[in-house]
């Protein structure tokens, strides 16, 4: 179950999580809706990408998968992709979600680097776990809808997950309390994505040595 | 394992079980064969689109993958791959598919259902479940495929297996004896598939509002 | 775990199987770089290809999975698309690769179908997760790059997996010693795949009957 680990942070991050999943959630809805789609496959939409990161990670750690059991997560994730149905379109066409979205990836994969050291993952499949609850969703979503994955963009978004996550493990093996930690490594996160919209930032493409 | 489960509801969801599983994998080969695929493709695609949905659900519950410990299952998604390799194609290409397939969707989606109650498993996520054990293996055969998702058509496929898992959990929820409520619940979701077959219904598409 | 099965097998096995992560996850990081990625994305790619195999098998046949709780792999895999990164890129253009690749295919196939006898898994399905193991990585990675699927070329790929799997399985299901066993399937995997290579050989595709 989800609560143990993060209650460990204080009443912040469950709060957190709860609104990561309902806006990873909505932008799900909103692919599946810019795409002319019908209700069902909006809510089907919401669903995989709202639940998906959380869902591989819990399958790669051992733990049970936390929205099974959950009786509000797979409704919540529906009720999103209602609203997302029911709301004028120009609601989302701002950058407000952007913003809400990066901090979501944030804590999203601090969340995810928690939980598993809590299962007893070593560092580094802790790291990698904290990147695939914050991005697989999106993945998996972009995939679905046939559009250029946002792993494929040489925009900081990724990145941004690898560093709060990375942070994260190494600030916990340094012995930095997890309430603390949590903060600084989802401060460091969201700083990073946020440097990236604002100033349109993206890592160097491969170009070939010969 | 699968028996427990299935056979509360007398000899007749076994049954169905096996067909459904043999009727998705030839719908899989078939996908294979259509775009002049090899024999060990055409296997490999029954394999997925037959089990994909239950080894999703098995997975997500925490119960073992029904398939992996049974010494049928595999073999027969094979033989039904072989089946399709030999026969002549004209047997595949008339509406009698469509229809057993619309049997197989609603069956399997109370079939999913029912082993998530079975499971523990809260009433809003076993409906999910429901839908993931139905359409899962579709979807996977689409995107391998890549041809247009049966999450992405307009017609009533999903909604049919929604309509079905739906319905015999809120049944079971006021205590309906569980073979009536596997029994109206799968004939209203294939009664819906069936007249979205032969009325050529479907949902509304999303239309933006300002 | 996977040392005690892998162990079984004498001292030789263990090292196949890091190498054919290795090399699993150079292809997937080089897939990536030929798209033009930033480097997070070849480590992803690295990842996904080298461990998405065997991450399946674990899951399908409820082992933990290895690489989560081992301290090497995750980081083995990042290195690899390290090399790949920062390496000339005439390395890699060779035919070498693919000998090697050859390799690993077989050994990886055969570890596949031995780790899953080992945790009670019937012979059909075991000699599904040997082709699993081998293969999914590829799948997934061409998936993730948009390129035609390995599961779609006529080429004999899957089918030298499926032929080192299924004789593993065979063997020991008349009682050859296990090393023995290995030693073979990987051996007749490995000459089909180097047969395929040398002289292009592929299976005859689907032609309908009517």
């Amino acid at each position: 179950m989800t609560p143990p680990v993060a209650w460990q942070f204080g009443p912040l991050l469950p709060w957190l999580d709860l609104i990561a999943i309902a806006l990873f959630a909505a932008t799900g809805a909103l692919a599946a809706t810019r795409s002319g789609q019908t209700f069902v496959t909006a809510a089907f939409f919401a669903l995989v990408t709202g639940v998906g990161g959380g869902t591989m990670r819990d399958l790669l750690i051992g733990a049970p998968v936390f929205w099974v059991h959950d009786r509000m997560v797979a409704g919540m994730c529906v009720l999103a992709a209602l609203l997302v149905w029911i709301a004028p379109q120009r609601w989302w066409s701002g950058v407000a979600l952007a913003w809400i979205d990066a901090m979501g990836l944030a804590a999203y994969a601090v969340f995810g680097a928690a939980k598993s050291l809590g299962f007893g993952v070593p560092p580094i499949p802790a790291m990698v776990m904290g990147v695939v609850t914050a991005c697989l969703g999106g993945i998996i979503r972009d995939m679905l809808a046939g559009t250029p994955s946002i792993l494929m963009r040489p925009e900081l978004y990724v990145t941004a997950a690898a560093l709060a996550s990375a942070l994260y493990v190494v600030l916990r093996l340094v012995e930095t309390p997890s309430f603390l930690a949590a903060l600084l490594a989802t401060g460091a996160g969201f700083g990073l994505r946020a440097a990236a919209i604002h100033w349109n930032l993206g890592l160097p493409a491969y170009r070939g040595k010969r």
